[in-house]
């Protein structure tokens, strides 16, 4: 759990100067790591022994695998703009330091992120454990492989995430002063307020869809006030409930998975996009990927029905998980400002504290719901697309999924409330499948 | 309106150095205004000349008037230490500053503040326009004095306080490094955390109440298990829902009120609680003490309908001025990220707009409803009471005006949803002033 001296102040915290960033290519990597005692001590040998090579498969980095005779590494550096659209798009090397932040808050307060070998804050670098022998998630997902323990470790490593960042855990000055901190990422937040929340609700030279298949549906859906207006309640949501660190881009593509005959190891990276924001946030992420990947098996396997039912179990199981773990949390480390202990246990009123959680819960799950919706929709009709349905030939199949992916979205956004839970969703997204045969 | 350029970003607005901070003497202050060049020729004169006199009845600091030959001025400087409890209970001199910075805020975007003639940081001294003139709200409404446009002044006061310092009005940018300067203000905060939201509903040794005609009452709160409950979902949201630079004490002691034949004037005072927080904060704090007032007319006047009638229409005036402002506001300077033009206005859906505004100001009066419960309870329950009701005597006639104000506040928190509107509430407060009678 976080200590009160886990957190440091505003001082110790400030932005790193970047006079010196130098954006390193793959000849370069030796020499600088070579820097790094920790580093070269890993790796063994000398700079000469080292194996480089560029693995980055993501929109904004440079991730580089470096292979010695006793170890390997991952060395992740930001560059000053988004590698995919290039120098366009500025993009702040601060995004470095608010990811080597994250990851050690979320390593400490959950693990299952990979270890950190050296941050070099002024490179906006991260060295890390190499994670090369697991896969990205989705990656499995789409290949029908099943992961049984991912849904387990992710929903327990939110909860320790998200209930140890919060005022449940905090005092309100130690939240405070991370809320703060993390409030400099704003350019990384204002990617999600802009791509997941506006965008895909007007029109935009960014978005693009299945066309001409989803001309229709994309067109029926600016014009959606009821969508919109419930999008837009979300977006009011995500810019400020300031209830915890949220990873803020946790969907199957930022889990990595591996499996060693009956072991399975589950980690969780790329927090660039952490902030404090609404809980429902990172849980809804994971839901929508889950929900996108299903529809999506129509589109990659003969009979897709088997590994559906396996997909949608495995967001039932995360948000039991979840809760689960939340609640034992709820019992045993509610140390923080909110929901003081001294009003209700300390008062033998254990029945209204279970209340009280029940309730918390309750109203999480709705803002997931809503959340994994505009996530859902945003994966279709705006920038950021995801392979489970962008690997679907021809279009005309793909659209299929996307439309009915579409409609769970739609259902998520305006009737969470009445949705409710994760297991009735579930039910929406069945209903839904079997509509189509 | 707020321009962006009016938003100092971190490195400008970093907490001045106390090394050579000294609190003032009546004697002291000559000098030190001397050194303000601005403030030497409002008094005009030498500083022989200056009468000081102070005037500070507040809990926290202490307030000079100081009148020269050509005019007169307010200083007020913070002890690092609660004034009215002494160094038992330090309180950070940094409260000044951001006194200053929400001052300044609020005047900039709504008006009705004193006007400031210094700041000196160093000092936790603020020289502002002297307001002697003008007598605390509080006193004139428990005196039965009615002022026609305080209402409809802070109504609007509010709204555009609000509102421009919200995502409504600012880039999410700018929102967030007000946010994060705001968040300093931890301290402050976390006495409204304990002293509204905690301290009431447990036994502590700060807690007062009318004894021994409350005690019954107040035990049986302490064991409300659904006045808690919602007692601390209020408080979740107090904590984690950075809305807009809420004045954080807005109560009618915060309000200085003037009278010069027909023409009045309003002003907002004292906004060192100032921090991101609920909208709905500061809308219910005004509520609260308009409907303790009410209830407190019966323990003053002979015939309180009318002063309580008079009472409770201001309740009604200021919700209205206030939502009719906001929803200009809404109209025609929502530039923010929040519910943008683009996804409605600017797609011919005024409606949907319409829409949005309608549920915002729902949910909003829903907020204040709730937040007025908490802030009334305080006031008769906890440390800090009101000279609405602390000038009743006998304590008996006191405590059956705290018993129907504690009805009330029950209502509000727990029933909030059900109410709904001020409207409701006002009725609320006739149906439980005619169960008396």
């Amino acid at each position: 759990m976080l200590q009160q001296n886990d957190i440091r102040g505003p001082a110790e915290d400030t932005l790193p100067d970047y006079r010196s960033y130098r954006p390193l290519t793959v000849e370069d990597v030796p020499e600088r790591l070579a820097a790094y005692a920790e580093v070269a001590s890993t790796l063994g040998g000398t700079p000469a022994d080292w194996q480089v090579r560029e693995v980055g498969d993501g929109n904004l980095n440079f991730v580089y695998i470096v292979t010695g005779p006793s170890g390997s590494v991952c060395l992740k550096q930001a560059l000053p703009f988004v590698r995919l659209v290039g120098e366009g798009w500025p993009l702040p090397l601060s995004r470095s330091f608010f990811e080597h932040a994250a990851l050690s808050r979320e390593g400490k307060a959950a693990g299952a992120t990979p270890a950190i070998l050296r941050f070099d804050g002024g490179q906006a670098l991260i060295v890390m454990e190499d994670l090369s022998s697991h896969v990205i998630w989705r990656k499995a997902l789409v290949a029908g492989e099943r992961h049984e323990t991912a849904a387990p470790v992710l929903g327990r490593f939110m909860a320790e995430a998200l209930f140890r960042t919060s005022d449940l855990s905090l005092s309100a000055d130690a939240k405070k002063r991370e809320m703060a901190l993390f409030a400099g990422n704003t350019a990384l937040a204002k990617i999600t307020e802009d791509l997941v929340f506006t965008d895909p609700y007007r029109e935009h030279p960014l978005n693009r869809w299945t066309s001409p298949e989803l001309d229709e549906t994309a067109a029926a859906i600016r014009a959606d006030a009821e969508w919109k207006l419930a999008a837009q309640e979300l977006k009011w949501m995500f810019l400020t409930r300031a209830e915890a660190l949220v990873h803020g881009d946790l969907h199957t593509g930022s889990v990595m998975v591996a499996k060693d005959g009956e072991a399975e190891d589950i980690r969780v990276i790329d927090p660039e996009f952490a902030f404090y924001g609404p809980m429902g946030f990172d849980v809804g992420a994971l839901l929508a990927n889950l929900f996108l990947n299903c529809f999506a098996q129509s589109g990659h396997a003969a009979d897709p029905k088997p590994i559906q039912d396996w997909v949608l179990a495995q967001a039932e199981r995360t948000w039991e998980c979840f809760a689960a773990r939340f609640s034992e949390l709820w019992r045993t480390e509610r140390r923080g400002d909110a929901f003081p202990g001294a009003l209700f246990e300390d008062q033998g009123q254990h029945e209204a504290a279970q209340t009280a959680l029940s309730r918390y819960l309750a109203r999480l799950q709705v803002d997931a719901l809503g959340f994994a919706g505009v996530k859902m929709a945003r994966r279709i009709l705006g920038l950021a697309h995801v392979s489970d349905l962008e690997t679907i030939e021809p279009p005309a199949r793909r659209a299929a999924c996307e439309k009915q992916a579409l409609n769970l979205a739609r259902q998520l956004v305006v009737e969470r409330e009445a949705i409710a839970t994760v297991s009735a969703a579930c039910g929406r997204v069945q209903s839904i499948l079997g509509d189509r045969q």
